[in-house]
């Protein structure tokens, strides 16, 4: 009897199901809600006869969250990787530049994936579920490159006291996680001209950079 | 035959099976999220008998959600509308007295209504539930006590990009209500001294403060 779902080498079949039961799942809950879709829902909209697909291929909805969560993560971390490394080179590193290497990589990813898009809002609700937050805090918003990014100096610590500090980074993380979401929603519902796509990321990517600087140093004092 | 619900005006026994339901719900909604949570067990965790008992006091989930939204907002909005009315008779509102007057009436609130809380948590649901976002926006951010407050020129406008100007509210607002929810959430959990309650939530309200208007400034520029 073959073992059920990961633990096996996928077959092509396996593998694009897969891939069509997470791209709907993305797309359904990010309109929807998590609380108003079902996974025999989701398993129906991706043509999977069987209602079980998402426990077979993925053992939960939870699992199916995660592993959505972990596909964009995977792709803004090489990005953000690059990155953090081109900066490890210099000799200090500005506040400006550790926000560039924070935020830019998730407008690279934003405007590859193009539009329509359900990322960004798919990643907001996760982060407000009870029962996912924490699990998205460790996993996708600490990530390797980001904790690479915040040993390079670009924010002031000296000084500054341990809670103050925590809850620097919380601001940093709801303001930037929201704001994409934001404006992924405006895009979707034709808010904005789709052929600004592309320039309507890179000006959100710009204007979280300026906002940041400014949330910091008020928050912080200057480097 | 009574008419069901809100139309009749309600029995004492009515009043206290809708104020059970409405405090049960947020609690249950805040700690395991919208979508783990149904009408069904809202009643029977409210003592309910009937299983519709949702439906007949509140005709629906939204209609339960937004009832409890709107218990939280009337209260903020007693406190703010007294906050805006003293600053309208001086000759003219700094960035810091906008910001205090749109940030501590929430800080009231909080500490009035004590620990354990829900509300923070379960307004930052519903800011990030696609059915309610444009309602929580209309109803419960851009209240009268918001818009007057942004009359009295405490935010530079001037020379401003529309789509900036849009972009920075949206940027307060999201920073704000998640921020609050941060902070029940540590305090929910056991990760703050019961007894630096109310401190804490001082605390965080000058922090917001501090951070907005540091990232308006950044924005915006100077007033």
């Amino acid at each position: 009897m073959t073992p059920p779902g990961p633990a096996a080498p996928p077959s092509p079949r396996s593998a694009l199901a897969r891939d069509k039961l997470m791209r709907t799942a993305e797309r359904l809950y990010a309109e929807h809600g998590f609380a108003n879709v079902s996974v025999r829902q989701i398993s129906e909209a991706a043509g999977q006869r069987n209602n079980s697909a998402v426990q077979y291929h993925f053992e939960s909805r939870d699992g199916l969250i995660k592993t959505i969560l972990s596909s964009h993560t995977q792709l803004v971390e090489k990005h953000r990787i690059a990155m953090v490394e081109a900066l490890r080179g210099q000799d200090t590193v500005s506040l400006e530049e550790h926000y560039r290497c924070l935020i830019l990589p998730t407008v690279e990813h934003h405007i590859e994936a193009g539009t329509p898009a359900w990322s960004a809002r798919f990643f907001a609700q996760a982060l407000v579920e009870p029962a996912l937050r924490d699990y998205v805090l460790q996993e996708h918003l600490d990530t390797p490159s980001y904790r690479l990014l915040n040993e390079l100096g670009g924010i002031r610590r000296d000084g500054v006291r341990p809670e103050l500090f925590a809850r620097h980074g919380t601001m940093v993380r709801q303001l930037s996680v929201h704001a994409f979401a934001e404006l992924e929603y405006d895009l979707a519902n034709g808010r904005i001209d789709p052929a600004a796509t592309e320039d309507s990321w890179r000006t959100l990517g710009q204007d979280l950079i300026t906002a940041l600087c400014g949330l910091t140093t008020a928050l912080l004092g200057p480097l």
